[in-house]
């Protein structure tokens, strides 16, 4: 645990510091190079933009053609997948790791942490500034509207949107706009 | 549109390294100075705080006495007339250019893009951290509560809140606090 | 007043920029020691995390043991208590200070300013990136849910989200998760 915060933060300083200076290409390079040194499973053609901190990479897995924009946070400490041409806007947070909360009047920092993974399917589009909570695996081809806040498993192929993110329309028919 | 991108980037590396060992009001002054030189319309008395991204100055004009507080994102690739008097809550986002995804199965990344400009009329004070999407034009003196997501075009002069942006209120009347 | 920005002026500079070369704990007691000196009120085994900004630290009184996670803004030029043991997400922004709106036609800017003072109550757990509105105070061993927008002060204590923020559960009971 330890070895893995340190690890984490490593990069997060490499991230936002020492990769200011190169060019935005190389940029993108060097960030993949040390995501994947640092454990991560990176695909082909990956774009994963400027500060986007990822903790934890070596419980992250992105497939091929996956496109994380800039200013994202990806918490794969419980595990996250992201599947083919997943599509992430940017300001987007994906969180897989959070404080359990079953008891009160005990604070929240003394219950102890909790782990669920985040599995998001294949070409689903991820708006911009979305929150994706710890389990909320969402299903391939679904949209999520910007702004949105996913709180449980969304299983259908669908537009949703809104904080807590309801289905709002189907992917058949009229233009969908997140 | 190559020539735009670059010229983005070069007022984004700037704004955010450049402009931090100047004081506040003249790394405002170069600020401006610099979106004008790229394209912007920009009126007088115009504020534009520290850590605001500006997509496209071409496509900008912004009228007197228009607001625009700290790291905000200003998308103006399809077009963004901020009115007089707009004033703007920080990480405040108005985009104008995103991707299509009316056919399913096939990855948003490939389906290309649109465009549809923004107005925001006189008077209208957006809260802070508000998304405004692509046609989301909104008319004079609307307010628009935090952490508001505007989708469609708002019509009438009112108070409007939530994700996506309902209307909660009239002008006329009690206080009204984004 | 001139005073009171100008010295928040300093310590967010000095937050930003000169406390980044040091390593993460002693950055924190650099960062609590400048809140201190600076009028802020503050207990013992407090968390300030990286990039949190605070805005008047005069009007700011923090008790022990409470965790402010990374990102966060801390707005206490109206007053601003945050109670023992209280968990504040990342991205979370808390507002005391904010324009008038009363009158319709008018720029929001000419219409002045007011403040309004937030308690937040023991043990309290504002998950990530919420939105706290002047005078929504909230009582103890409440729970918000990530991205709420807190816009009235919250009574009982139960679990809350959304924009604006409902109450969606008690807290005896069923596990819940922001």
């Amino acid at each position: 645990m330890n070895t893995i915060r340190i690890r984490f933060r490593f990069f997060s300083v490499l991230d936002e510091r020492l990769l200011r200076p190169f060019p935005g290409a190389t940029a993108r390079n060097i960030r993949i190079g040390l995501l994947r040194a640092m454990g991560a499973s990176i695909g082909h053609r990956v774009y994963i933009g400027q500060g986007t901190r990822v903790i934890n990479p070596k419980g992250l897995v992105v497939e091929d053609d996956v496109t994380v924009t800039r200013d994202c946070v990806l918490d794969a400490r419980g595990g996250l997948l992201l599947k083919q041409f997943v599509l992430m806007g940017f300001e987007t947070i994906v969180i897989t790791h959070t404080h359990r909360a079953d008891r009160f009047g005990i604070p929240i920092q003394n219950q102890g942490m909790f782990e669920k993974s985040i599995i998001i399917g294949e070409r689903v589009w991820l708006g911009t500034r979305c929150i994706v909570l710890p389990g909320a695996t969402i299903s391939a081809d679904c949209i999520i509207g910007s702004g949105s806040v996913v709180t449980k498993p969304l299983d259908d192929m669908a537009v949703y949107a809104g904080a807590p993110a309801r289905r709002i329309g189907s992917r058949t028919g009229a233009t969908t706009t997140p």
